[in-house]
């Protein structure tokens, strides 16, 4: 059996297209924004990759059909100011840093075929504390990128993130570079406790605005609030607090 | 040395033979479904499976001879209404991820041979408590194999398994589909705590009816009881309880 | 780099070789049997095991001097009713179940090669509480080999070893057999807290009788008097006792 | 992909060069040891290694540049009498025994190809105290070497290291032995807990008078007033202390 097999159901003519990645990772807060993204636009799957270096796992729907976890490439046309699009988002990463290599590295063989030169990776830049307005933080492999992004609010600041950046979101500007290709990080701030539709959000919003697509958040802000309302509850439960008058009757 | 080494003793003519599939996991309730159909049936063990990815482990038996740990394949003829079966049994699944992969490949490669193209795995669905009365849950690789399972009273239940299925019991179906095989899940809700023959007998319920096979459930009906003994037992010295008048005597 | 290298510094030829093995493992039992049987008998290293399954190590000797953890190999050649013997020593065991079976399965493609169509390992079974007077269990991969250690006082009891036998003195067997060779495991009893030359010493006794070898087992004996002095110590420190009169001075 | 890869921005000629290596380890010793004689003296990087047996990480300079994790190798031509050198240091050492075994021997067979044919790892050895005045320890191929080092001040020490020497520092005598290098390990006292500049400054004068290279230890020296600082802080937080008079003041 190979490590990594990719079963084609389409192979797409795209033009330069950028390659998008939204992978499982710190807050999710790539993955959701990325499946947000596919959820605004008209995009197609073209690819599922299944891989000896994911979990022996198969998800089961609401049907109770089996899928054997994977990672999934979908193609949108582009339009106007909108430029092609190939966008990867999955169940799981590589589970060893062998496994990380050997995916990322087949993700990058793929998108040179099909012509990529530009990749934007995003994710989540944990802090172990709530946020309120998280920022986006930015990597690149290239210096021009990096004005680029500052000029769109993103944040690079020195020793911000201080261990570097693990995982595909990391392994895409790393070998990516060996590849001949640019790449940028878009990092979203949040906690690292929970899945971060906001960290989601304010990365989708940079993203948008380079790709030219017109995003509706509603449905990311709900979620948001979501999980904000449990937490804020969990929060409650947690933090012992000197009961004021006002509150005696609530908690108590 | 190859990772999978099979050693056949006779390679059997099939007709169109079910493979099904019964190695240990949760509450060993698919490992116990599998053992007590094969003392049920007249069945041959026609191939074993050696593997790097099993540990390096042999067992002793009571009359002290050694057996190097592996799966085992058993054929069994069809009449009338039975059809050929294939039933894989074994002491451990791949320890690894990578292993898990490979071995379900290798089992699928061998059935393929044998002209298998329907597959049910036999597994537990562990509920962290203990359960009086056990469902059948399952899953499947194709709609008309849940409808047909759902008649027979299997319980298709929106977010159960939640974590979909892990090991030997869910990569059969996932990479079977690859192999262009159908194949159903039966999972026998168990606690997970203890080795499980309540859970072994619904699950062999349902697969006997289906593949017409008449089972005697006395011996695993005994291993039952004899189970509930000694989890009662653990239960009465674990649950500290206010001591009733009636119970003094007891307890004390 | 290949996984597994040996370095040849001499290839002798030998008559129908015995394979003896006495890696490290439970009390070091194994380990000690054979080195202790090294010193007693002219024998010669003529091969050394260098793998990556071992660990990323030197060890390093009184002069300060390196040397690669390895496994090695020594001959002895027979005399009188003493057959020729190969017996294999290493600082270590590999280090996953993939590395343990390659080494063992490495170690009987270089036994096959010297004629090699009988083996003995020895190690030691952990009982989990200090022993007295060590009974050294058996395990072995055909009937007349059992009715033969029960000859000679070897211990063959249902379901001890319980849980079969991990490691090179389980997987010689295990793979032996597939070799086309006959073995035997000796197990001495041994708490499995300690290295234990008491069960290297019973294990050896059975052994040197069977390969018609004189040992002097004093050196043995005297190790494990210091072992001895060390654990009582221990276990005077650690069990807290009621004071008796006559041992007020001494615990005081 | 290859599980190492040497990208070569020039391939130097040099004259029967000295590989120095400094990779992460006890205390970083090594590291900074090797870090300090790169910024003391004239040296190219002239290879870079990435491979699968690192963390799958980039790390992230303070423009927002993105590297991924590697070893480099740099040169340094010799003058004089201080010989060519080539020094190999890095972010990371292989995460797993496999992966240390296959870098060392990549490592290796480089050096080969240089004309390599003497070897200084340097590392720390780890005593688990606050240690005042430092030792260097030493462990060698050959014993010329041993006395070599010893008239240098190099302590050899029977039973030290204990454990042998683990990874890099290890291997490269172990293996390198096996391709024909002679090899010293210069191993400098550390506690282990702390990032150790004085460690480093004790293996790198050894090494620099071996190697006729004058080195400015006025950095490192800053490097451990700092850390001595931060530990003598710790110290005084976590040291409970019966209060003295004159210390009531500060303390309180």
């Amino acid at each position: 059996m190979e490590s990594i097999k990719t079963i084609f159901y389409e192979e797409p003519e795209l033009d330069k297209p950028i390659l998008i990645e939204g992978l499982p990772g710190v807050g999710n807060v790539g993955k959701l924004a990325a499946e947000h993204l596919l959820d605004q636009i008209k995009a197609t799957k073209f690819a599922e990759i299944v891989s000896k270096h994911f979990p022996p796992q198969v998800m089961v729907n609401d049907e109770g059909l089996t899928k054997l976890v994977n990672n999934e490439m979908y193609y949108s046309k582009g339009e106007g100011k909108r430029p092609d699009l190939i966008i990867l988002v999955g169940d799981y990463q590589g589970l060893t840093p062998d496994g990380q290599y050997e995916l990322s590295d087949h993700t990058l063989h793929l998108a040179k075929k099909f012509g990529v030169s530009m990749i934007y990776t995003l994710g989540g830049y944990g802090i172990g504390k709530m946020v309120e307005k998280p920022r986006v933080l930015g990597a690149a492999t290239h210096k021009d990128l990096v004005e680029e992004m500052k000029k769109r609010g993103v944040v690079f600041s020195k020793g911000e993130p201080g261990s570097g950046i693990v995982g595909a979101s990391g392994l895409l500007l790393g070998l990516g570079k060996v590849y001949g290709m640019k790449a940028v990080c878009l990092m979203g701030e949040t906690s690292g406790y929970f899945v971060d539709p906001k960290g989601a959000e304010v990365v989708l919003r940079v993203l948008a605005d380079i790709i030219n697509v017109e995003v509706d958040f509603s449905a990311l802000q709900n979620k948001a609030e979501q999980i904000e309302l449990i937490t804020s509850k969990i929060k409650e439960i947690e933090t012992p607090q000197e009961p004021k008058k006002e509150d005696l009757g609530y908690i108590g």
